[in-house]
């Protein structure tokens, strides 16, 4: 079952070119998959992650010397929009059998790029267009947050090694990993893109290609990237840490398309219910009690999505 | 001898307290080295490794897509004004007898931080009272682009394994090196004084104390953490990486108090003299013959400082 949905979902179809596209009719193979679960257990799985990693973070973000730069990666490392992405990485962890500590530095890092990349899409810069938002610190100290709070990411996973039993092999792994996803080939180009259609007269009317390219590169990856570096971390095979890579890029980008430009463009919800579909082939093969509280990330009766 | 040179130039009285200072009383001790050198020698020595980083960095950034994001990334990985920490990385992996191709991706990341941390200083941000320089691309491309050069420098690490024999610990313990150097305790905070100091009145007379935090924070500790990461996968001993992150400081600091903020200010020349004789105290204990390409990089009579 796994290998039949492995040809139909391919990775290589779907990132085999740079004008690849999630909702390729190659790619869509539709089939409901029936999901038991009561409303409010996935609420408290998802909040009960989420004020773990939180915790976490703020206790690893030291209140030290120079204060002025610390205080505002405190307070900006959770300013950003959320972003599911942390804890996605921890129920993938979870979900292959891990220990939660084992993907807690790899959540906090993710969470950072997040946030960095956020502090650094709000800055003024003299070719955007777009209104400056209001911002509680300077633009200058805003820049150089985001630049900490990147390498402060690397640095949480240089040092879990001491604390969660993780081998060096598989924290490279996941080092390489984030940076791809948050480096020019992923995060980075989403951003681009979207800075692309922010400055043309497109904005109004973006095209359904873009808001998929845009969701994909920044949400998309992001997840898939959390969600594989969990799997990683738990002590995952390689097929199920594909398939949580894959998983993660439909949920992420769902969310992406849900919350981002072009939301109320016309065809995005029909997409986002095709994805949808597909993230929950990808993770069909777990066993199914344990794949309740993931797949809820991408259930659209609850509030994630 | 060592150990004498040890208690004389302590880390711990450098940097036990935020308000250190590498130019404290009990800190200088200073001991004149003779080192015998051509005048030829040292030059080529240097311009062999920078030439070396460099075409390693050219062909390790890839012209892929996104090129409207790589394109930028060849240019402004090397648009930066020069710095001797990459190839101080090398220099330092050599003298403890290691192979240039281990210290290769940490001395090209190295100078990807380098030129990200350079890319966002640049940038025209309302709060910046500093007439903005003339860009070859848009602020928005410029800052894009500094956010990607960061993740891939921590690629270009973690993927430095296959193809280089170092082993992962010692990769990891680099990452963690250049993720702390780079940040917020570090070349950040560098940037983030100097900051204060140009929105202040003082820029134009900025006391040394200043200047020497400053050049410590951004040259200083990039220098040191090159130097300490050539050791480190060059397979030196704890207290040869000790050294070499020493000098590195000394070596980095002078260099920032030369060419950096309040360069024409009283009193530096005499502190980099100071600088200059504590940092060839910290490569005496090499074999003399080996530490005089390593030990030209302070030499007042060559043109690197």
């Amino acid at each position: 079952m796994a290998r039949a949905l492995s040809s139909c979902n391919g990775r290589a179809n779907l990132f085999g070119s740079s004008t690849s596209n999630l909702l390729s009719p190659a790619s869509v193979c539709y089939r409901p998959l029936v999901v038991r679960m009561s409303r409010e257990q996935p609420y408290s799985y998802w909040a009960n992650i989420e004020a773990d990693v939180e915790t976490h973070l703020k206790e690893a973000i030291p209140i030290r010397h120079p204060v002025s730069v610390f205080e505002p990666m405190h307070h900006l490392a959770f300013a950003a929009p959320r972003t599911t992405a942390p804890a996605l990485c921890i129920a993938a962890c979870e979900l292959v059998g891990g220990d939660r500590s084992q993907a807690m530095a790899a959540a906090s890092a993710v969470q950072l790029m997040h946030a960095a990349a956020y502090a650094h899409e709000q800055l003024p810069l003299t070719d955007r267009t777009r209104p400056a938002t209001e911002r509680r610190f300077g633009p200058n100290i805003e820049l150089l947050t985001g630049d900490g709070m990147v390498p402060f990411g690397f640095e949480l996973l240089a040092d879990s090694l001491d604390s969660a039993q993780n081998n060096p092999d598989r924290v490279l792994r996941v080092m390489a990993e984030i940076a791809r996803a948050t480096g020019s080939q992923g995060l980075v180009d989403g951003q681009f893109r979207e800075f692309i259609i922010s400055q043309s007269d497109e904005e109004g009317a973006v095209d359904a290609s873009s808001i998929e390219y845009v969701s994909r590169k920044k949400e998309g990856e992001l997840h898939a990237c959390a969600a594989a570096c969990g799997a990683i971390l738990g002590g995952g095979s390689e097929a199920e840490i594909e398939k949580l890579r894959s998983y993660g890029l439909y949920a992420g980008t769902i969310q992406g398309m849900l919350h981002g430009i072009g939301r109320n463009q016309k065809g995005v919800r029909e997409m986002v219910e095709n994805l949808r579909a597909l993230a929950l082939k990808e993770v069909e093969s777990f066993k199914k009690r344990e794949i309740e509280a993931i797949s809820s990330l991408v259930q659209p009766e609850l509030s994630f999505v």
